[in-house]
């Protein structure tokens, strides 16, 4: 099949060929089967067959345009894992058979100073999302994993640990890594008590990881039937933040805290938990600004910081270092049919603690 | 002259001498003078004839009780240079007629993690002020450099340089280190672009200390008339902050800004201007909390964060630095008598850029 693609020379003709998918034709639309368009292989792409495909709360954000900047038809889903079908001619990092995954970006410019610092998620020139992003190859927009295969250069392609469940590593692409990054880059390790805001997709990944770390890891939540939970996933302890007298507990006394919470909440709070040069990491995204009292941050030369995913290189330490951790996301599946009741229930936060899809459901 | 000191045990008697000073009796009475008590030299103590005295915005805040923790009387000033005048049995780092300086704090627990680290201004049971904080020796509140002489511990008095103009120096106690510690915190250094927002009693040493420290300086003002004053200080640039078009020149280049900026202003609009891990720094403090934005902080994985003058030994580094450097602040000089009238400037940043008070002129 032959598509053309507009460019400023005119039209090219770029070969492709139709896979299905499931996707959403406007902000208001539920998702449904269709049809899109994957560009035959190139000599460094490599060609997954979609096994799994984690539900991310950005796919939700961006299949209703929250922030205003969908294309339609749009294919949501980057937390892929599944097998190689086929590579190109000058692919040498898989073969055939290989497990493989993607997680949020599929290219980046390259040649930027963070692109060649392994930061391709701060690309200069905007890295290419996994969905929803300008396609490079087709001039259209990239379509992800809510589809049967994908297309996606080896550089941007990830190896998967053999000994971990494969359905419950997709979440790892997105949720683990997002996690995993700013928990390394800060330097979370022993000898450290590490706070963790909000326990869902993101926060229960946060506490495996930085239990894995080596840090003595307190759950911050509102919840008190999640007090058990978290403790299972690993917790030393679990404040609610909610009880009197339960948020002077640690005050002053955590080096790192990592915030989940893309509701509105009172930072201030979560700042004076922090020692001298703690930092506290926004992974989760709050529509209002967050009023932050300068006092909640010069007594103790405190950081507010902000962290998005992580490098390709870094996201395959992560898959490594949870291969090597038997770490993987607590999972509920689910079939592809089953995607616009398991939005409405990640709004209300009734999962735990993320939902995969299992992509053999698009084949029937 | 003997003093009792309240203490659990009873009223014990301390040795004490009457020196003259300048303080305020109540938060809406006018600076006089005034007599207070300084105690007689243990062995550790050094005793100076303080010489000149900078005027910190802390002073006006604290004699107005502005951040109610106020006790009157209450004699300010922290940027405090003078000669050793006479020294207890056991001082071994000054003698009688050395300069000596002295800044914010006059003692901490010094047996916490953070005194240990040299981090005194973060002790964790809360350091002893230069003046307005509880007075371990006399029980009273300690007072500061508005007076004729000042007797300290030696661990908390610094060496001057012998070749800085002496008045001019002053202010490097508190302006100076307020600004050096998070410069050099944060490793600026040369190949790095630094911000500057804010052109006053910080912001002018920052600028000074930053160049020396072989960075590039871009100086952020809203007034057309301080451009070619910040050229002059050391600046490489200047953006003019609400000239339109002008924001968008740094944005995501610089590598850390200081803030000094105690008013209300849009703290988006500056981080903004980071690249990624970049910092920006608080060293003013606005009243009001400042709202930053998730998706300030987290595409370029950038911090907001605060600092809080300096450590005595990173104090000592900062004179020693700019004694090799040659700095000083830009200073106006005052009698004392003049010191209402001071405020009343300051209020309006009518200076350039510290008032300092010629001590000689309490001897009048």
């Amino acid at each position: 099949m032959e598509t053309l693609r507009a460019t400023a020379e005119g039209a090219i003709p770029v070969q492709t060929k139709e896979v299905k998918a499931f996707g959403s034709e406007a902000a208001d639309a539920l998702l449904q089967q269709l049809n899109i368009t994957r560009r035959n292989l190139t000599a460094q792409d490599v060609e997954i067959e979609i096994l799994f495909c984690g539900v991310c709360h950005s796919d939700l954000h961006t299949v209703k345009n929250e922030w205003h900047s969908t294309v339609y038809p749009c294919v949501p889903g980057h937390e892929i894992v599944g097998r190689v079908i086929n590579i190109g001619d000058e692919v040498t990092k898989f073969k055939v058979g290989d497990l493989a995954a993607v997680g949020c970006m599929v290219d980046s410019c390259r040649h930027c100073d963070y692109c060649k610092e392994g930061l391709e998620q701060y690309c200069e020139e905007g890295n290419t999302g996994t969905y929803n992003s300008p396609d490079k190859h087709l001039g259209t927009r990239t379509y992800g994993g809510y589809s049967e295969r994908i297309v996606v250069d080896e550089d941007f392609v990830l190896r998967v640990p053999e000994n971990l469940d494969l359905a419950a590593t997709a979440p790892l692409l997105c949720a683990g890594i997002t996690t995993y990054s700013p928990l390394r880059h800060w330097n979370v390790g022993p000898g450290q008590k590490v706070g963790v805001v909000g326990i869902g997709g993101l926060g229960h990944m946060a506490v495996k990881l930085a239990k894995a770390m080596g840090a003595e890891v307190i759950v911050f939540t509102t919840s008190p039937s999640k007090v058990e939970d978290a403790k299972r996933l690993g917790a030393d302890d679990v404040v609610l933040s909610k009880e009197q007298g339960q948020m002077s507990r640690y005050a002053g006394k955590l080096h790192f805290i990592l915030d989940a919470v893309s509701a509105k909440h009172d930072i201030n709070a979560y700042l004076s938990q922090l020692r001298v040069d703690g930092s506290l990491v926004l992974v989760g995204a709050p529509e209002q600004p967050l009023p932050v009292a300068a006092f909640s941050l010069i007594p103790y030369r405190r950081s507010f910081a902000g962290s998005m995913i992580g490098g390709i290189a870094e996201t395959q330490e992560m898959l490594d270092f949870c291969g090597k951790h038997n770490i993987v996301a607590d999972i509920e599946m689910i079939n592809i049919q089953q995607i616009n009741e398991a939005y409405e229930r990640l709004l209300k936060g009734d999962v735990k603690y993320r939902f995969v899809i299992d992509m053999a459901s698009l084949k029937k």
